[in-house]
């Protein structure tokens, strides 16, 4: 599983260690055509879908049972790491390799997916392989999105050699879904921090992102006396701090973050007139969340007012959480058990394939520690004995549910 | 003197009513010889200097008695507006036509200056005009200074038709000046708070201006509990907002400005790693404003080291201020009594030409009200009235340097 991870990082590799694999380029289509003969190297039923995700399928006997499906992305951003996405395909094509040749024929199907797109590091289009497949996304409407270089998604298709037009006669979209379960590095530092090597995903956090602009008097900074000022950036500020004061007295697992504040036309020697800034704040329960939000939108109101500066704000997102499935988050914590790994259950803040298909079918996320939280860098790094863990426990997950006690079961 | 102003911002005009003649180009070049004209029209005695100040002179007749010298800049910022350093220059040419017509030969002589340089907005060279005759600057070592489209000082001097060798022969510097005095628009919104129609400056502020990089960690902004970030924003936020806080807590006349604040790689769902924001402080008075410098960087680092965060600070300015002589601002103070014009004093937060001078003579200067306290903007505005006001103090204090009571008086 280690080499094979190697070997995938292989594909799309910059001299820094960086890997780029951005949906429909060359590197890209290279990577999944090589998972696709590695699938079929170890005895799966490999193919294309209509948009480019890769499955594999390892074919069980009871055909009323319906499949598991099991894996994560294969796509990157600009100058990524070699985990985020691959890890969770090569440790599920590899889980689904080693079942096939100790146990033979599954009970229940098992299926291995290579998602073509996630991160929408090309086209503003994330989820983009996983919304098909869960019928969230279409072509429709977005055929004609360009990337940052003016090439439309049509045409990036075409060039990689898929069709674009009478999509409906291969669907991408998938009504058979049994149950997902997708492995993948941590991308925060809470294992590591809790020394614990497996991460029990209890819900894919909720989202509301914001923009807020923030407006007073541009004025000149030696000739205006501190009690004449309206001063944006001063007001802004003052948001900011209050913004994480809240957070934290709203505790886990609520965060809530300023990333980007830009003072327009901002100089030296002149009291800031506009500052614009984002807000992303996250919650595992949307109640909380939206609370929160209504109680700092309040707060952040009666400040602007205090300073007589005006405030906007637009909403950009508003995502709700997705909880993970009781049953199958109890069989990764029995596995942990019964091999000794430390685990602990945790919310993912970030988003991944899994909150698609939470809403339509049992979905369970595996996670291993990201070495100081560092994702989508060169540095991004997880040791190989916690790679092997992660894929252990995933086995067993998969044998439960292909070969074992669970195999029965209805999902 | 009001349509002379409007005729000097026809110089360099845009349709949009701005106003642009940065050293050395077409518009300067044409505004510095026709305010040449002007003046010989005005029965005074004309010359370029060697860098491109402008003077007319008015001999008296004591010539034991250093002139006093009046003027202010003509070059303006990018799309300014037609008051800053015009108004100046306008009202000390026409003071000097009247008092001629009216009174003839003076005691003392007087001297109208059009500096050619006070903003530094094409080169970085602020007070090129005023350094010069007061010997602070020179040609050596900015004579391969480079505007932003790479043109020289040296190209575009000559382009001008001023030598850039020999200057020795024809030097800029004064060492003959008895006084200066400069009227100036306030470029601030105090005498309009105050409802006054003269400011008498008691000082030109000191400033100090210092850069500050604040450095955390940089996180995912889904997957990093509050409790664990090191939130390089969220730091900076509250030293700006502490800056504010402080620079009340003094009071006047000090300010403290952050005026530009840059979150580097700024992005929605990213724990900022990195910002860097810019820190202006004023005060008259130098020690009070080193003494605030020390608390306050004493404060930031504190909040640095409470947040984990690293800090680091590069003075990039410390300029001494300047105080106006007490006897010259007594005769604006009495003229401003004689014709029943509300006055006070106040410092002048901006740099000035005045600031040059104040060093070797004694210097003196007047403001005028600015409307919402705009200037370097098209929209910078004084009513004819204030104007008005304006000029017939300064007719006033310059009458009694040249033909009064004062003009007796050893400089």
């Amino acid at each position: 599983m280690l080499e094979v991870l190697d070997w995938l990082a292989t594909y799309g590799a910059a001299p820094d260690g960086g890997v780029t694999r951005l949906l429909y380029t060359e590197p890209w289509l290279q990577a999944q055509q090589a998972l696709l003969a590695k699938m079929q190297e170890l005895g799966l039923e490999a193919s294309f879908d209509a948009v480019g995700n890769v499955y594999g399928k390892l074919q069980g006997n009871r055909y009323t049972l319906r499949p598991v499906l099991t894996g994560s992305h294969v796509d990157t951003v600009k100058n990524g790491g070699k985990y985020d996405g691959a890890y969770g395909v090569v440790a599920s094509m590899m889980a689904l390799g080693y079942l096939k040749a100790v146990y033979g024929v599954p009970k229940r199907s098992l299926e291995v997916v290579s998602f073509c797109e996630e991160e929408g590091s090309r086209f503003p289009l994330a989820y983009w392989g996983s919304g098909h497949v869960t019928g969230v996304r279409s072509l429709a409407g977005s055929i004609d999105v360009a990337d940052p270089e003016g090439i439309t998604l049509s045409e990036a298709m075409r060039e990689a050699g898929f069709q674009t037009a009478n999509l409906g006669d291969h669907p991408a979209k998938r009504e058979d879904i049994g149950a997902y379960i997708e492995i993948h590095i941590e991308q925060g530092s809470v294992l590591g921090y809790k020394k614990k090597q497996i991460g029990i995903v209890t819900a894919i956090v909720g989202q509301i992102r914001l923009t807020v602009v923030v407006k007073g008097n541009s004025n000149h900074a030696g000739t205006t006396p501190m009690t004449m000022r309206k001063d944006a950036l001063a007001g802004a500020s003052e948001m900011v701090v209050v913004t994480e004061q809240m957070a934290l007295e709203e505790g886990e697992p609520l965060v809530a973050t300023v990333g980007r504040l830009h003072v327009k036309r901002g100089t030296s020697n002149v009291v800031p007139g506009e500052v614009e800034f984002t807000l992303d704040i996250r919650h595992t329960d949307e109640l909380k969340m939206d609370l929160f939000c209504t109680k700092l939108l309040t707060k952040l109101n009666e400040i602007a007012r205090r300073r007589e500066l005006t405030i906007e704000t637009v909403e950009n997102l508003h995502a709700s959480p997705v909880a993970m499935h009781e049953g199958i988050s109890a069989e990764i914590e029995t596995a942990c058990t019964a091999y000794g790994f430390q685990s602990m259950k945790l919310p993912s803040g970030a988003g991944h394939d899994a909150q698609l298909f939470g809403p339509i079918c049992p979905s369970a996320m595996i996670f291993v520690p990201s070495r100081g939280g560092i994702s989508h860098s060169p540095d991004e790094f997880t040791e190989p004995e916690e790679l092997v863990v992660g894929f252990q426990t995933l086995v067993h997950v998969l044998y439960q549910y292909g070969y074992g006690g669970k195999a029965d079961e209805i999902l």
